[in-house]
């Protein structure tokens, strides 16, 4: 019988929505990790040990026996090509022409979706929080190229089930920290719940278990200070 | 003898970042390509025909027997692949750490370098030909934001040769189109000559035929108007 693989590592909170991108597609591969705590409050993400594996001292980092990666969509492509054969076959497509469209969704989701999303989750979710004086202007402009973006998935989930066609795969996953921010932790849901085939498409897609999971993870209790 | 595959189409001006990205790429790659001309002063990327390939209306937009593309990269990761066997064999790697290595770098230029270069051209190059007042503020802002990166880079660069490691690879040929304008339609190319390490890796990279190839697309005549 082969030994089962080491767990990889994942540094970073689930709360950060690079790193539940990892999660999802880590639970979509049935891989099993190891999730290292990082204290962004006490600025570990800026020091020497981490700034090694990560230089731009953002979440996550990741290990996998000798290879350590940053930037979470490069991570998610590198698992689901290592674990092919686990898991959910499909995430990265079965040929060269599922894996373009979906690479193309994907590059859509991180130059087109993320920009006003982060922009947005950040100044009406977390700007209250840390008591940050909320940007309007910032708002306003990004509701806007949101709205945008959101107008050409409605026509694109009008034709097809999913981003990249008829299954669910990373283009799909990359959304959903985002979206799931947008809908739960601010008053603007009605960018998607107004848009019929986006909103038929979040359901579907935030049914999906690795993806509860990874949303119990961002709700259970922060680990205990160290 | 097998039949030469047809040319691809590239929609676009070389003129135009994302497109010069495609057109090293091809070359790197020795595939032979058709240069759609989209006239965008007449807002022809803006139109239904062009909208039916590329719906968030940028360009490039790319074809390839039965299949339509968009985001550069993305047409990068699917040339790379498809015609993994001819030109530049180790462009997107050669094993799965190679591929994740470059899949990392090229984030990196995508998230960290290419949003505030992105800026920095718009505003110091195009905004005084297009007689658009600059924003002096978006400049400071990004001209910091920019120096961090390379602050990052010159290190990197300190220890491998090129950014994915010892072997010229998709992830620098993603910086090229960027980094060209910086130096050349700006006055802020010091943040390159500056750091020793990124100018070594700029006067290799740039010297590349391919690239001087699409410089040389880029300055020839535009084609007559349509």
């Amino acid at each position: 019988m082969a030994m089962a693989a080491p767990p990889v590592k994942v540094y970073g909170p689930p709360l950060s929505t690079a790193v539940s991108r990892v999660l999802a597609c880590l639970l979509e591969k049935d891989v099993a990790f190891h999730l290292v705590p990082v204290n962004m409050a006490k600025g570990e993400h800026k020091k020497t040990d981490y700034l090694n594996i990560q230089p731009f001292g953002q979440v996550p980092a990741f290990q996998d026996e000798t290879i350590s990666l940053f930037e979470s969509r490069a991570i998610c492509r590198y698992v689901s090509e290592k674990f092919s054969n686990q898991g959910n076959r499909g995430l990265y497509g079965l040929n060269l022409v599922e894996k373009a469209s979906i690479d193309q969704w994907v590059e859509a989701e991180a130059q087109s979706f993320n920009p006003p999303s982060s922009v947005l989750v950040f100044q009406l979710a977390f700007a209250p929080m840390m008591k940050i004086e909320q940007d309007q202007g910032a708002i306003k402009q990004n509701e806007q190229k949101l709205a945008k973006v959101l107008d050409i998935y409605e026509t694109r989930l009008g034709e097809t089930r999913f981003l990249a066609g008829e299954e669910f795969t990373l283009a799909d996953l990359s959304h959903l920290p985002n979206v799931q921010y947008l809908l739960m932790r601010t008053d603007r849901g009605e960018m998607f719940t107004s848009r019929k085939n986006v909103w038929r498409w979040w359901e579907e897609v935030s049914a999906r278990d690795s993806w509860k999971k990874v949303v119990d993870m961002q709700n259970a209790p922060p680990p205990a200070a160290t």
